[in-house]
């Protein structure tokens, strides 16, 4: 595939949209709808990872890390800073609020008097943490301002990502895409998948062959939300090739802002890459002992080059007029 | 690879134990311990997928589909038949009791008296839902009945597996293995896996090749646990080929029982496969209408042939005596 834009149609041709999808398109287009004549800003935050099936009744598939720690603590802050969120996140990964509650909540639940067990209750301690996040979370539902669609494999994010910029093209310069959702470089045609389970044969190794997943952030920037604030991620392992790999992509795709990261260092700092400069934000040790995180510096931070640029669009439309 | 011990010694040897090993073992023993003295009969439930790295510092890896449905409402339904239960488990999967809850929990969640903020409770809904939940989880606390230990790759599971098997041992037969964990077949050994993330270069493809996975359940049963009661699962898509392999299992290891399931069934029925019959259990129409779990079935089915197997083998030590 060397063409343009084929390779992309050629992947949406190929992959069989998610379970759900007129469902899901419906409930994005009515959160954008609801906003389309204020002048609230919305921003699509994606987040945690995608999968990759190696059989199309898929038992086995190739996963990565994210459990969408930075999506989910971001969308929270968005919200704090006046946005409406469209959260379109991995099934079972963190979501906004709820991310805090444990794993193990039945033991932060108790009952109000055991002979008559007639309440539950959130114990002392959980209440004290739980109390603002609850109040937060009931304001921002209460006033329709957090939109929750998930996927799981990486064919659904594809197909949900371009149906939710569709969703979003008229706002112009008043959406902004946050795409912090891990998405795997690769993938298996369906046509070149086994459709049952794998099996081991004999002593023999398995070997797996995967194609080069198209750019989707080409057309994503040029063809499906051109006028909106675009902002990819990218994490590395190895941090002498990150900024290096950040420029490229700003070349490459022509959007706005990189957030480059290093694995080890994700959650202390860091780098914001624009085609001119690099800013480090990064955690004081002072922050990170009372619990700061990272993502309400990057969300403050980039609500308010958001803000310019909307803010210089808007006088651009004006005088163009 | 060829001789009998050697490839399972040799995995050991060159995948490094998980995090907290320590910590982990001193968990299972002192559990085990609480009960060597009495005649309490004690399951080890495994549930959960195995990952499978494919880079030392890990950013993808192989996952397969399973969230620990089968195990952890398995190692529910096993307590109430009075064993005590080590449940390891795939980190973030699903646990006994905690299952319940729902991923938007706080959903649940009302406060009291919204202008004094005093306390947080779970609304009239959910409580009636919860209610008898929490009381089998306090009980089971109170009691120590279940002890959770946790696992993410394959390496992880397999070390801690043989830790737990080496606890269990002296309980002879009073000890049940049921092996629901879904473990990988194939993986990366770690000299042949790249320390960074794997690069996306031009176009190319992505070539991997993964290593058959020891066959663990044959020392398990010839070495680890040989008194024990050992059960394991086998899940395919192609019901064609499902007992062919169970019995195959059954032959090789020479353990007592497959529970063999096919995929897209496997929550209305499964196939217990001894050496010498196949017995379906399944749900009717009416019991899973109201809402009966096909695992409710599969322990009874399993806590009544592990007893069998306790008390024959009691009166044989006592006639070998």
């Amino acid at each position: 595939m060397t063409s343009g834009s084929t390779d992309y149609d050629d992947f949406f041709n190929k992959t069989a949209p998610p379970e759900k999808f007129e469902e899901k398109i419906c409930i994005i287009n009515s959160f954008v709808q609801y906003y389309k004549a204020s002048d609230q800003k919305l921003v699509l935050v994606t987040s945690g990872g995608t999968t990759v099936p190696l059989e199309s009744r898929t038992v086995r598939f190739i996963d990565n890390f994210s459990i969408g720690t930075r999506g989910s603590a971001s969308a929270e802050y968005f919200l704090d800073h006046g946005y409406a969120v469209i959260f379109l996140h991995r099934q079972r990964s963190l979501l906004p609020f709820h991310r805090h509650l444990q794993h193990n909540m039945l033991d932060c639940l108790a009952l109000q008097s055991p002979e008559t067990n007639s309440h539950i209750y959130v114990n002392q301690e959980s209440t004290v943490k739980l109390l603002p996040i609850l109040q937060r979370y009931s304001e921002c539902q209460k006033n329709r301002r957090l939109c929750l669609v998930s996927f799981t494999s990486l064919g659904d994010y594809l197909h949900l990502l371009r149906v939710a910029c569709q969703s979003l093209r008229p706002l112009c310069s008043r959406a902004m895409l946050y795409l912090a959702a891990a998405v795997s470089d690769f993938y298996i045609p369906s046509d070149q998948m086994p459709e049952h389970k794998i099996q081991s044969q004999g002593e023999k190794p398995l070997h797996l062959s995967l194609e080069l997943v198209p750019k989707m952030l080409k057309p994503l920037v040029k063809d499906w939300v051109p006028d909106a604030y675009v902002i990819s991620f990218k994490l590395e392992t190895d941090k002498s090739i990150l900024i290096g790999k950040a420029k490229k992509a700003l070349e490459q795709y022509e959007h706005k802002l990189v957030v480059a990261n290093v694995l080890d260092t994700r959650k202390k700092e860091v780098i914001l890459v624009t085609k001119d400069k690099e800013e480090l934000l990064a955690l004081s040790d002072e922050e990170e002992h009372r619990g700061m995180e990272i993502e309400e510096k990057l969300t403050r931070k980039i609500a308010d080059l958001h803000l310019d640029f909307y803010s210089n669009s808007a006088i651009e439309t004006k005088t163009s007029h």
